[in-house]
């Protein structure tokens, strides 16, 4: 008898999200017709730019055409897209070699696959509140969580110390959910310390262009020692509104070793053996991204969310609530008010307001008691909610 | 210091297919302005048929407008794809749950991800001459491999056979590189042994539609007792063109259950843990293929490339070669004449008439002195290069 993934069994069951559209069905049916202000799912709201679908059109064109059909592409991304984002890395100051970039289907896809490359004894460090995937991939790979708690007392974005014993840290900045954001001299830290003991930092950096703080790191190849320690994963879903579209990238750099072996070389393996490339229509996609037109016009995008933000974050201090995130960041992490829990806090919203946000516990333990607005809903649903939100707490 | 997965260093490096452009390199330094006939490389030379490119461009079109835009879609699937190809699988006789079905970007890419469901100390027999994937991608995992050799003695149809200790049984039919077909009744053998040892199969159906024979299975599930022993994989790269575009699907039915699990739960939360979904735009272009209008216009490519087939096997027939597949399948496996190994051969016929094929040692010990023709090359260079074969050999 095959004996099967048995760690599967120690996941834990999600039921977040789950909760939150059984809540959400529940209410509709006592209350028909009653329209909601959703500022939960963190999905964006606004089309693909022109330059992207533009691009896409073409691509898809030349499918439909033997003297321009593209079949097979290099498993680890076509080379106009891995030179473009070259590139742009170099435009902020980050010089990398384009076979350090690798395409994926996204941040999520990417995260899944690449632990791959790590022995399953070795443990993942979590800085929760966090993405549950986090976990949830690592616990699959029969692989120990070091969980750090972080907190009001650090707004979030804990320093490592001495008595962390990890070989894999997770640090997504800026964060999801609460949208606190590393700053150079905190993110220092956690290089030198990776570097020190020989760990490896997964840098989750989906939702890097929303900084607008210039001082704040966008890369975390932007610091010293990133090069021996860092893989950086990248998406387009909150930048240019791929989350249904897919598309990703990663910079796992040549100077990258460890257990004497080199991760890019593991990587190269990896993909020409488990994959056969990312579709052509999609990556010609992303490449107008990444052009003079596609970043004007991902911007205009982005300021839509990045206003979104401005009209809860007015609301908030209206109203003296702590949060964090909001400003160089998609999401607003805020503390309940009137010690609400969180699903009560939630409830509270649903049932006054209509606004639906996420309850905090749900990325972790100590997000009890915290809630997440998302900034990727309509900027009328933004408005209106937070409208309601000051009307109702003020 | 980390501990890497270090089964990477385990791996063989694969040099066929880099040889063999070295090679062909060398020759055009030597010969410049020759014109080559490839029939080589698995990968489509038609365009993709309309009924799937007007569906990516009103696909492209739906994202760029707020009322039709769409962000993330569900892990396992975009239901309308799920249940189209339930549907398809129908009309062929097989029932399925349309969440029986879950979408992905191909074989190559699933067949990498898949194994995760099974513990590393389970062994997977692969039967050689196989594609080099199945061997690496479990190799990687530190999965003990039981090679399966074949020859023409069976076919390259190997029977089971009790003194086989295999938990994962890789079965590809129509085969790459072999082109040979397993018959129901062999089938069958392979099924039963699967039940009775509590083994699973994972039946690599991506060159299906490329069988005449009503006799012969299409899918694994037409069979007694697969259901509870199989997984099947399979592609639009080859059913459609989508080499370059991407789009699979597989099926892993419910009554699927091992070592106290179920699969098709272990892969639903495989999926919403490691994926964020399949690009809108791709699943609209592939439901198009499972449309009345898709299958016609795709049968038509396909019979392109049959008609390919039909020109080699006529040549080889007239030359005496032994050979199998090109019936029932995209590839053609042949014995190297007057007792040449397969580079052997690979040079005479570069050197003397510009024909490239692939050697069948690339595939395994037991390929040595056999060749892989691919029938995917365009009609005119298939014919020279039948032309030209008659000419050198006759």
């Amino acid at each position: 008898m095959i004996k099967m993934n048995t760690h599967y069994a120690d996941l834990k069951e999600s039921y977040l999200f789950y909760n939150i559209s059984q809540k959400i069905r529940a209410y509709l049916d006592e209350n028909p017709g009653k329209r909601l202000y959703r500022l939960g799912i963190g999905d964006v709201s606004l089309p693909l730019c022109n330059a992207v679908i533009k691009a896409l059109h073409q691509a898809v064109e030349e499918q439909a055409h033997k003297e321009t059909f593209h079949g097979y592409m290099p498993e680890c991304g076509a080379p106009f897209l891995r030179e473009i984002i070259a590139k742009h890395y170099a435009s902020k100051g980050v010089a990398l070699d384009s076979d350090e970039v690798f395409v994926s289907y996204g941040a999520s896809d990417e995260l899944g696959d690449i632990i791959d490359l790590f022995d399953s004894s070795s443990t993942a460090l979590v800085i929760e509140p966090a993405y549950p995937a986090y976990v949830d991939a690592n616990t699959m790979a029969g692989r120990k969580i070091v969980h750090l708690a972080s907190g009001e007392e650090n707004g979030f974005l804990p320093n490592p110390d001495e008595s962390i014993k990890a070989d894999l840290l997770y640090i997504c900045s800026p964060n999801n959910p609460t949208g606190a954001v590393f700053s150079r001299e905190k993110l220092q830290a956690w290089v030198d310390f990776a570097n020190r003991h020989g760990s490896v930092i997964l840098f989750d950096a989906a939702y890097e262009d929303y900084i607008e703080d210039e001082d704040l790191p966008r890369s975390i190849f932007e610091l010293d020692g990133a090069r021996t320690c860092a893989i950086e994963i990248c998406s387009l879903s909150k930048t240019a509104g791929f989350t249904g579209t897919r598309l990703g990238y990663t910079v796992i750099p040549k100077d990258l070793n460890r257990d004497g072996m080199n991760l890019n070389s593991m990587w190269v393996r990896n993909r020409t053996t488990k994959t056969n490339g990312v579709s052509y229509i999609l990556q010609k996609g992303g490449t107008a991204v990444f052009t003079p037109e596609g970043q004007r016009q991902i911007r205009q995008n982005i300021n839509v969310y990045k206003n979104n933000a401005k009209v809860l974050m007015e609301a908030l201090d209206k109203l003296g609530i702590w949060y964090c995130g909001g400003k160089n960041a998609s999401y607003i992490w805020l503390k309940c008010p009137g010690g609400l829990g969180s699903w009560e806090f939630f409830d509270y919203l649903l049932n006054e307001i209509q606004v639906v946000g996420t309850p905090g516990e749900g990325f972790g333990a100590c997000g009890k008691g915290y809630f997440r607005f998302s900034t990727f809903g309509s900027p009328e649903d933004t408005k209106e909610a937070a409208r309601r939100l000051c009307e109702l707490l003020g």
